[in-house]
């Protein structure tokens, strides 16, 4: 048997997504529960549809697809495939949706071929793995884990709104969260396939990656209060300026990574002042510090490291600073079998292949709770991602969802 | 003759405006040209016309009003009484807009007693001395000055929204700004009360500010591009993030008034990242730079060293900085003659009062260029402006105004 994807189909629904919530300059701002984000749900539930395929929406907005007439997961653990169709404000149009329209590509030739599998294949795209919007990465794939450990009871964005609209206007339902949890043993394994985001595969001249590992992350939200004035009648010595102690902690943040080495990278992406105004001493800042590293370990030490020096900043600056941690993703390992499974497939097609680390968090981290994962990886152009300059090559966009179609037929 | 204003009716005025774009927290937003300064315009009309006086709008948006039946300014120079309505994001309730309230009753004190000057009595309430939207602080009077020399041929905000619509909805006509300009010679003097927004005239317990010299002020809008990147794929040694070098240039402009003493203070109020997203290392930065001091060679000095820090910085972050002036203000005297003619005010009504100079800026210093100049000061209660805590007590407000009165009167 030579089932192949349908590459035509595949590329023709990666352009077509890439064209939902595209910004003026052609990057992508599609965060999650935004409109542009339930535009693009809106279409996949579509495209199922025309491929034979049904599609249904769970309490946490996540759209599960599955083949028509076939045994749920409670009867049988499922073969899970998922990505997640946001993005960052003005990201690229692979990272996520790629993984999702591979996968139901991968879904829609098992159905027409009625292929039988010992483990039926589910494909789902995670809600809001992106956090762009509201300040819940992995929020899909937490909810479907049962990972959601620290829930607001009414999760809002930074600006304040409510999720609740937005997710029932998805197709979720906030007070009924509990319903998307999926049982123990009910995933017997979960594929991701996703663009690298990285240099490592072009510059290695390789079309498929077999992660070994995803990077642990831990986001931070910081505030800093001080105390407003009128910026010409404030003498220096007087002022508490919430800006200039915004300096010092995006300073010390760079500098836990780059000359203390004490994780692997530290960002600040995100950074909002109040009131905001040329003429006024602001009152306050609040600001994203976002630390990463596969060892858990060092990212225990930056942290202690970062709390240490915000605490002296904002002795030394006379404002105060708070720290929440609003994110906090352990680094997983992928699983061995899956890897192998991977392996094999690149082989069978002949591509080349390398193992490699994830340095950007996936949903795959998350379901690596319930159920063994495995992530296959193609090369990024120029290894940027997150930017509208993201892209892959077309043959390398096809190789990796062929990779994923063996891999499915293999376990 | 014991003219007297009518102290309740200022108070009340005083109360009612300070309604008009009051934000939930309790300060009061009225960017220029937004809606809620739109709104405090019409009432300045109403009042206006509800106290039997004539009111218009300039080219500029400047809300003009006078006596009826009383010769203009191409038949003798008149006495220009000032301030302005609009004001910063999240600001006080008297700052701009009292000294306009203070001079509506006095031109309504001077009208109902019909009372005949060698000088006639203007009030102007100056379009955009704040510049919070749009930024071209002192627009009003600039335009009537004649001292708008470098406007761009379509004046936008920091969105990129165009002043053309909000300037005519507000009465104004940008194309037509010529018509706004009052020629040489037509005021004879220009009086603006305002309160002190420093601490200076209630920590020494006087009633009245007789101001000697308003600050300089150079406001620079600085924009820092670098390379968006994906937070987690970024090694930190590859960065080119605006960011980090967006936090040395705040740290650099405090350094200049803090450190090396160079001009009296320095304020970055306004800072805006884009994409502003936590998983993404930003593309760029913009950020305004506020430097004052009263000795314009002092300012001179702190403009070349911002230059030189921020090219160096470039340099060293490998991002690019650009540097645009987007104000700049020379530090003024007021005039001997109205300095005397308030201290003698002041005097005749008992008050205690100080020679003193203002930190902060005002349409003052622009209408210098075409006319003496005095300036009233009444105390800021906790030294503090700009902020929704901005107030002064009613006793202080009234002496104020009648030293305005009684100034006038006294011309």
């Amino acid at each position: 048997m030579t089932l192949d994807i349908n590459a035509r189909r595949l590329l023709d629904r990666v352009e077509a997504f890439g064209g939902i919530g595209r910004d003026p300059g052609g990057g992508i701002s599609r965060a999650g529960f935004g409109a542009a984000d339930l535009e693009a749900r809106e279409r996949l539930h579509e495209e199922a549809r025309l491929g034979g395929l049904d599609s249904a929406v769970d309490a946490a907005g996540n759209v599960i697809v599955r083949r028509p007439g076939r045994p749920g997961p409670a009867d049988r653990p499922v073969l899970l495939i998922g990505s997640h169709l946001d993005t960052v404000a003005n990201g690229g149009r692979l990272d996520g949706a790629y993984g999702v329209l591979a996968g139901l590509d991968v879904m829609q030739t098992l159905a027409e071929h009625r292929v039988e599998l010992a483990r039926e294949p589910v494909l789902v795209a995670f809600a809001n793995e992106e956090g762009a919007l509201f300040p819940q990465p992995f929020w899909g794939s937490k909810v479907l884990a049962g990972a959601l450990d620290s829930l607001p009871a009414d999760p809002r964005d930074h600006e304040g709104r409510s999720l609740r609209g937005p997710l029932a206007r998805a197709g979720g339902d906030l007070a009924a969260l509990g319903t998307a949890v999926w049982p123990a043993g009910s995933v017997a394994a979960y594929l991701e396939l996703h663009v690298e985001q990285g240099p490592v595969l072009e510059s290695g001249g390789h079309t498929i990656g077999v992660v070994d590992s995803i990077t642990g992350r831990t986001q931070f939200a910081v505030e800093i209060r001080g105390a407003a004035g009128h910026a010409g009648t404030t003498p220096m010595e007087l002022r508490r300026d919430p800006v200039t102690a915004a300096a010092r902690v995006v300073l010390a943040a760079e500098e836990i990574a780059r000359e203390r080495r004490l994780c692997r990278v530290a960002t600040v992406g995100w950074l909002e002042v109040q009131p905001n105004s040329a003429n006024t001493i602001a009152d306050g800042v609040r600001l994203t510090v976002d630390l990463r590293d596969s060892d858990p370990v060092n990212l225990e030490l930056a942290e202690k490291a970062l709390r240490t020096s915000l605490a002296t900043l904002a002795h030394e600056s006379n404002v105060s600073i708070t720290v929440r941690v609003d994110a906090r993703a352990a680094p997983v390992h992928t699983d061995p079998a899956l890897r192998a499974a991977i392996t094999a497939s690149a082989d069978e097609l002949g591509l080349s292949h390398l193992v490699l680390p994830s340095g950007a968090g996936h949903d795959a981290q998350i379901v690596a709770g319930i159920a063994p994962i495995g992530m296959i990886f193609v090369p990024s152009a120029g290894g940027v991602s997150h930017v509208p300059e993201e892209d892959t090559a077309d043959a390398d966009l096809v190789a990796g969802a062929r990779v994923l179609l063996r891999t499915v037929l293999r376990l």
